[in-house]
């Protein structure tokens, strides 16, 4: 899978799963929503998807350590459609309003409850890809 | 979600992503078809798929790191149809033939093409699940 083509289907998921490893070493992995800017996947915590609290282990786990992977993938009962996209990289978490702005456009979902934050971006180290 | 519906939906489910450890601390996620087999989520290396090596980075984490966590999840559109359910465990490596049975039961596209293995299974040690 070619780079432009990675970064297309990256682009264009609607959701992400988001690996990150806690802090006693185990892994961790959510679901997440998240919009692709330049070379970083951003996502912000948001109240529109129903939450106990906006305190995520997400965000405990990228305090401790910072590496995260961010997969998108296509299942299909024909094993001769399958692919995944993957990149890896490290976290900061911040209140940049721009990435808002933008998973805002990518979601209208977002449009009416605006996510209050913090984001969480990831700068992209690698890149992976495959497809059968 | 209640532990029956957890158990049911992560019986169900058709691809699920395996988050683990790389030996550098590192997260690692891959999608990947698998069988739950009372507390345990096994799955087989196979051949069904192309893959350049079966020799999977999956298996050299398990080796330095056994902590595992296997998610599924339902993504749509209308954000008042998610969820996902997530069990974690640590992982063991084998040649169980009755894992590979079992993964053939599920899915027919191994049953012209039985995986080599080896064999993960994750002995699972904790369920979380959540809907919005």
């Amino acid at each position: 899978v070619g780079k432009d083509e990675m970064r297309a289907r990256l682009s264009e998921a609607r959701v992400g799963r988001l690996a990150t490893v806690r802090a006693d070493g185990r892994p961790h992995v959510v679901p997440y929503c998240f919009v692709l800017d330049g070379d970083a996947v951003v996502t912000a915590v948001d109240d529109a998807k129903a939450k106990t609290t906006l305190h995520l282990q997400r965000l405990d786990n990228i305090g401790a350590n910072s590496a995260a992977s961010v997969l998108v993938d296509h299942y299909d009962e024909d094993w001769s459609q399958l692919w995944w996209v993957r990149v890896d990289g490290d976290a900061t978490v911040s209140g940049d309003q721009h990435a808002i702005d933008l998973l805002q456009d990518k979601y209208p979902q977002y449009r009416d409850r605006r996510p209050p934050g913090p984001v969480i971006r990831i700068e992209i180290t690698s890149w992976r890809g495959w497809k059968s």
